[in-house]
């Protein structure tokens, strides 16, 4: 795995990783191990990947695990692994519910963390946890997938040098659909959990994909929200937290948006996109064809950019592994984010600072922004929709 | 022109019309006079263009036009056609400002009406065209185009067919670019009444283009609109009028929406777009590629039905004129709107009496509708973008 | 109808015309006549719509044109419109067997001509035609409708103007596939007439389609054929002349190309399709899709230029009748090459020169090109796919 | 790595694998590495990279390979590696020259191959290696990547299952454009020996492009190719091999083809396409979008189908490893390859039968078959574009 440009290193053998979820059934879990496994820069040596220890056993089996290092609680692990200093960061997929508790557990370890997105239920635990990662120097990753694009990070790249001039409006949404029918009645583990307050949080399609629209949308233009106004909607029959949210946005210096996230939009798969205008030109981006970046600059034709093909800025064409037109997906974006961390993580070690190029992955500050605008935009749909300062 | 099926007719020769506006450098004018020529129902015999005879003069010539029927002032026009019972119909085509005196002139004189949108300034003008053409009998039509495609029609009869559910969800847009410079103080005629007050009336950009995305949900959904939280936008440096906006509805029976229209969004030409969810599908349209109609059923896959070729609804299928792969476009719609009337007339003249789909054409009461929706949006908007109720 | 640029004129009155074929349920003759009215140039004032004469009346009435102008033959009607010279043109779109002699009877009584494509059956008859019009001094326009957008404009004064290169390649095709069942056998008249070789001549495909391929690339890049090599395919059960027909190009200059028609291929409208190749660049136009013209330079992002809103050469914007983003179809195509060829007829009576632009319809000389190229394509095919020689 | 389906496997440890060719600056090993490493079933622990062997060397040490385990020469590795039995199978991705001799090698020794396409250049080449995998029982796969894409295999079964009826149309392509300037003069290495007969065979862009659409076509429909007539062009400036390439193709059965390949198609990436053509419906995917499969039913509308959304076939189905709308790319389906071959392998060893599934990667009899189809191709065109029976 050494021919790219950022995505090659040097080091001296791979990283040693835990994971914390990813058992029998949990998607999510192995999409994260075909990832790190991509670009060959960390194996997974010890996990925790169930409630039930007989499925953790299972898991750990077949990823070749030694039986030792397979622990009935992620308390535990991060306790012996710990202790051992057997490994090198932890990586949390659970349902949200368990983010807080694990990552708090392995960072009072000294244990470096990836953790899946929301980053946990309310402010105080995020501020906790960045505090934690601070004062104990551990890099703390929270895997919003997407901005791990090349072609998003060439937007991004585009908007920092003014090739859209100041920005005026956003409009993002993130549609899907599978929430259509009633899938939590009808014995959908994932759709149940995610309907459940009790372990999703306040907010189901805001937290699950709404703040995804708000990551992205921040990371790429660098906006920062000033104020929300949001209308969540529970569509689907019987529904106890919200499928469907249009949240207006004000950011600071002017520009406005407007973000539609939704589990019940017929014909959506996983609809995530923006479009950012600025007073020279415009960006448009979908993940469902992620290789692809439409520009319309005033003045010119719109123009559709190929990674590969046209020419990205550094940063974005050294985390493309394979010529133009030769399709990468969401497995080398994650790849990306995982393998700027681990990177990072190799400098860190060796005492080397870091620049701003190593850090470009999301830390357990975006993941606080995440839980401050899902709260925010709850508290402004409760209230009837009014404006929530931030 | 006999061919087509609703687009044919039957009658004893071409209706008379005469025209408010269009005169040189209107390029809407141009617009109606070729559609109307089209399907060959009417014939244009006297006009008066412009608020410069001179213009008029030079219009008149150019069509061949009587020199005794240029006039010029409409009011004029109104009391001598009136009199003398040689005009079927008046075409309207001013800018805004003068839309209600115009059709009230004619109402008043017993001549049928065509008018552009948006109607008029108030809804108490508004109402009183309506009151003014039911108390003479007189049909009075409202030129929202854009409800005149075919594969619009088929969106609407899928929906009362219940194709798609129970409507629970519409994200409508309409976003151009040609503001995005300060047009108005560049000598750009058309962008200078429209971004001022006194000719175009408390909104630019949701009067112009917003009250097209309220028509066309109006027309497919059949959803009526019980109140609307807004955010207009001044976004182009010194505009007085909104140039951008951002609008949350409810309508009645519980379903929610988005519209956004936009005059300052790079990259679009006239991006008028719907998406209508329902509880076992959706429907999508552009009209940038309007002979296509994207239809999500749940259970389905994504199906993009081609006018003429996919089975259309009768009603839907009867507005074409040419087969499948052909492209028909702006001119056509127009046109059967047009002929859409013309038949009416011909109809309501011979005593007949008119069915629903004889009256499938947008009418004053579209347009008193149209009227509300702009001023709740400049109301909640002025409020700071609170709820207003219709 | 003074708006335009191109399609402006002063005139005084409109021109007279008369037809041959446009009956009931002849798509094109109606399509001819709209597209006419479109711009309002000429009026039918004659007409022998149909081999039978109820059916001509019937149209006739239908159209008002007087009951003394509708004629049992075409011959009778050259001879008493043109003695009483009461035509300007004639427009001619019977089926291919009846094109030679209509055109023929009007030539010769100095009747210009609009004559619907293929020309006729022999290469020996097309030059008869071509002659007698150079002879006579009159204007003879084919209607290869699909040259008439703007789009397509545009791509030729691209390629004029070296913006792509000299020419390398060429890939054109023409799939539809209203022929995948045996229509002629299900009463589709239509398809009868298409299938036979005594109405349609020696080919099908190629005659109706495939010479669309050939007259449009030899429209847009200038390119001249040298030799064909054509594989003809009766892929429909039962068929006499081809429905599917593939065909090598070798261009004079050194340039290569495949074409590629069909009426058999599922999915297909009306898939009329170019893409041209240069050392510097490629185009790429579809006719469902005719406003946007794509444009992919050497060094340069892959661009999709939008007609009114790009930058389009003088002759290409100025065929365009309403702004970016309201779509133009099939209809302003053909009333394009209608308009253009009515103001060269007006200054060509008024004994003005006529320029390139004036002339810039579809000739005789295309014609007389289509007919050589569906020969030399039937011959190549018959030899059982070899080399033929122009 | 054990969610997925297909992809899910029980084994006691990674098989292990050794590589020929894939150094510094050869971006095709890095590919097959990583797309290995996506499903862990194997890890590589021999190579012989470059004939240099410093590079080999230092390829080695960033892969972490033992230094006693590479190789200054693919005879070396094949002998020492062989008699140690310390390796499962081979991966062979150097230039084109020398898959024939390095497969060769690791045959005789017993040891199962993995060979990048073109398997060779002569006929008599892919016999003899065919033979001896055959007589050797060792399992042979030529990495035709495209067709490990699920939506392809998706394709495939419809074929199989009559869904769009008897084949009679193939219309296919794969153009690319990065040939367009000489860049084999520019001191592009892959463009040196692309370009270079003694490196790359009889045909440049036949043999690398165009043999991937004849093995696409004949795995998706199953047909069987009786004669082909090609056209090889040389549009690049002072090039000996192909760079362009069209072929007219007849299969058995009577169904016919076009193929087109090209290096010099300005605006194309990576443009593989095909499009299949049966009596009642067609088919038609592209690599740059390989998640969907658009599907034209006589009857129903076009409709896109969506890997994970719509259903799709069990085998296809089996070698998805996330949700719908999660774009899979290239190394998904190189993976797909590798990890059915490594399957194979694993039941192979353990003297289970082999089923169609279990069979289902690119043997060296879709090797051998590409070689005739160069070779065919090849000769084609040397004598003039003739038919040439297979």
């Amino acid at each position: 795995m050494i021919e790219g440009s950022a995505v090659k290193t040097r080091f001296n053998g791979k990283l040693r990783y835990c994971m914390v979820g990813g058992g029998p059934g949990a998607f999510i879990g192995d999409v994260h191990r075909r990832s790190i496994a991509l670009d060959g820069m960390a194996e997974i040596t010890a996990g925790c990947f169930s409630r039930s220890f007989e499925n953790t056993l299972e898991t750990g089996r077949a990823l070749g695990i030694d039986r030792n290092r397979l622990y009935k609680t992620f308390e535990e692990m991060a306790e012996e692994e710990g202790k051992a200093g057997t490994i090198d960061f932890a990586v949390i997929v659970t349902p949200n519910v368990s983010h807080y508790p694990a990552a708090k557990a392995f960072l009072r370890r000294g244990i470096h963390v990836v953790c899946d997105k929301p980053l946990c239920f309310e402010e105080s635990e995020a501020r906790e946890l960045a505090e934690l990662a601070e004062r104990n120097k551990l890099l703390f990753c929270v895997t919003y997938t997407y901005t791990g694009f090349p072609a998003v990070k060439h937007a991004r790249e585009m908007i920092r040098h003014g090739e859209i001039g100041e920005l005026i409006y956003v409009a993002a949404e993130y549609p899907q659909d599978w929430l259509i029918s009633p899938q939590e009645r009808e014995g959908n583990k994932q759709a149940q959990w995610r309907t459940d307050p009790q372990w999703t949080g306040e907010s189901n399609c805001v937290g699950d994909i709404g703040s995804h629209i708000e990551n992205m949308v921040s990371y790429v233009t660098g906006l920062r929200i000033r104020a929300v106004l949001a209308r969540l909607d529970r569509l689907g029959p019987g529904r106890v937290l919200d499928d469907n949210a249009t949240i207006l946005v004000e950011y600071g210096g002017g520009a406005k948006g407007v973000y539609w996230s939704s589990q019940i939009a017929a014909g959506y798969d996983n609809g995530l996109q923006f479009r950012i205008f600025g007073r020279r030109g415009s960006l448009e981006w979908r993940v469902e064809d992620p290789n692809y970046l439409t520009v319309s600059q005033v003045g010119k034709p719109r123009a559709v950019l190929s990674r590969g093909r046209d020419s990205f800025y550094p940063r974005a064409q050294s985390l493309s592994r394979i010529p133009s037109g030769h399709p990468e997906g969401y497995f080398e974006a994650l790849a990306n984010i995982y393998t700027t961390y681990i990177r990072a993580l190799v400098k860190h070690k060796a005492g080397e600072p870091l620049t701003e190029d190593d850090l470009d992955f999301p830390t357990v500050k975006d993941g606080l922004e995440g839980v401050r605008f899902i709260h925010a935009c709850v508290e402004s749909s409760r209230r009837g929709a009014v404006w929530v300062n931030y």
